[in-house]
């Protein structure tokens, strides 16, 4: 029996309520698989704040280190949204990030042949999309120093954030990119603005280097405004996308929406060697929490990526990832991805259906 | 007979072509409104690079300088993209933004009922979309210092730029924003990313102590990945948007290409007293330069904005909006706006069908 200890990081809103249906999830797959799964669970983001006063207290950020991985809900909510910038839930988050050193964040964006209807775009545009962002997550402009607001010789203020990268970390999200590249369709799209900023230049020039290592991968660049467009118009010409902190944020969500359905969406982020972190790319849902209204889909296929990349139990991830498309097959829907001819439920009943297909 | 003095900066691609056209039409509704124009012609990106050695010869400022507005067609190409960052076309419209004081960029994001079909999202999504967005445009990290790629004490590269605004140039663009929301809808989404970096926080901070001074204008604020997410999923949610300049380069080009048809989009650059740059919102195209297959729309409505803006003659302008709409209803399109019933036609077939619906 492989034993694995899971920090579970609940959150807020409607994170209680998802995770529950993804630890109900796993503990269904650990008894089938012969996995051994031993939980903890810690406080981040408000949930944090109401009951230690920090939004990433230092026990939480321990536990996660003695973890085999991590599965996060969600953070934020309106309640915390005028705290000063240490005292908020995003802090918690970002700190998090860093203090785990996961540098490499990888968002899918795919199209369920089953809610392809959901999407605002076309059938013909969206049928088949198939995109993974590739984000760095612990440089750029979100940690960049200098930073803050100053005030100028005319006594003014004047807001200052840094975007900086160095060449070893550009390299080390380069190959996360090129080797997650490698087992998909082996294309890689890297997005810059190396027509304006130097640090996008040293991406530009350091991502086409490393591209002599990876032969078999076809390396492209696109500028970032040009890369929103494109994901609008023909998003199917993507596979791998790699960029910045900042761009990343941005481009995951667009790419994220084409699908129509971010109830849907799990993502991973992952150091060299520290506990990875699983959560949805959806946030918290302050307004339906606690009302059993949640899709917890998204957060039971980030369990499933935690099986397939840090526990390398791809057999039981993707018996997880079937048990969702069975339960979407039955016309199991919660209201975010409704749609007529299907059968309307909550959060918990989505649950016992998954439970039922496993 | 009022006098107008105009510079044209074809530039590169297709911008003779649909400069060309642009000319066309201000000849012919000069005649019609009784204005007189006198136009100079200037060099600018890659054919001043070739002509001169410099993106932007200085000559090229004064000209611009001592007119009373400036039309300008697109830069750059794969010839120059090699070029060091001094010498290439884009490091020219840079200098001209920076050089003329152009810190508003407006941008609208509008469709045609007749070209609908063009847009990649459904009808019902996209119908009776029309947004503005309000870009600063010589502030933030495209002009921020430091920046270059240094050395670092463990002698690896790192490339630095950075994002900074004072309370000045954050108010000047928010009050032309709410201008510009006044004369609209009076729905203003100030978009940013407060919860991660300071510059942002000022900006919202300055937004919201502005919104006091425009009591009939409703201010909304959005983070920059969300209202990427939005703009997908929901469009006709905004009217006008106000940002700074990275962020306003990516979402107005998302905003545009939800419409289908970035050839029909005109964009106007303005600063407190030097004349105003009015220039289409796509590229300069080359591959498909001197072939008569290039879209003269946008271009013919950035004279119409130019008139509007800059000479204050808003019929002769309407003027120009309509013969527009009545060449599309003719059934006349060039490729990019192309489908089926109707006539494919070339850029100077579009521009006689203009002159003669004028
Ligand atoms: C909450 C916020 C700090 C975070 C980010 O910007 O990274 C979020 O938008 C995300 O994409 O995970
Ligand atoms: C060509 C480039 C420098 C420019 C920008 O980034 O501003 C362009 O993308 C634009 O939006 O006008």
């Amino acid at each position: 029996t492989q034993h694995y200890r899971i920090t579970l990081l609940p959150g807020d809103g409607i994170g209680p309520e998802i995770m529950a249906v993804a630890v109900r999830v796993l503990k269904t797959i650990s008894e089938k698989f012969d996995l051994s799964f031993e939980f903890q669970e810690a406080l981040i983001g408000g949930a944090a704040i109401d009951a230690t006063g920090e939004p990433l207290p230092a026990a939480t950020l321990e536990t996660c280190k003695k973890s085999d991985a991590v599965l996060l809900a969600a953070i934020g909510g309106y309640k915390w949204d005028t705290l000063p910038r240490h005292l908020r839930p995003e802090t918690g988050l970002l700190g998090l990030r860093s203090g785990l050193h996961l540098f490499a964040n990888l968002r899918p964006a795919t199209i369920l042949p089953q809610l392809i209807d959901a999407s605002t775009l076309k059938r013909e545009i969206v049928e088949g999309v198939d995109i993974m962002v590739v984000r760095e997550l612990t440089g750029g402009i979100y940690f960049g120093q200098p930073r803050g607001i100053f005030t100028t010789e005319t006594g003014e203020k004047r807001g200052v954030n840094t975007m900086a990268y160095t060449e070893s970390e550009i390299d080390r999200i380069g190959r996360v990119a090129f080797e997650t590249a490698q087992k998909r369709s082996k294309r890689l799209c890297s997005v810059d603005k190396a027509n304006v900023l130097e640090v996008s230049q040293l991406w530009r020039d350091r991502m086409t280097a490393l591209a002599i290592e990876y032969p078999d991968v076809e390396l492209s660049h696109l500028y970032v405004d040009n890369a929103a467009m494109q994901l609008v118009r023909a998003p199917k010409q993507f596979d791998t996308i790699v960029t910045s902190n900042l761009f990343g944020d941005i481009l995951s969500d667009a790419a994220a929406m084409l699908t129509g359905s971010i109830g849907m969406l799990p993502s991973a982020s992952l150091g060299a060697s520290a506990p990875g972190v699983y959560e949805p790319v959806h946030g918290s849902a302050p307004d339906i929490a606690g009302q059993d209204k949640a899709n917890p889909l998204a957060q039971v296929l980030s369990a499933a990526m935690m099986l397939r990349y840090s526990f390398n139990q791809p057999d039981a991830a993707t018996h997880i990832e079937q048990a969702v498309l069975k339960v979407l097959d039955q016309g199991y829907r919660t209201g975010d991805i409704m749609s007529e001819g299907n059968t309307l439920v909550g959060c918990q009943a989505i649950g016992d259906a998954l439970v039922a297909a496993l």
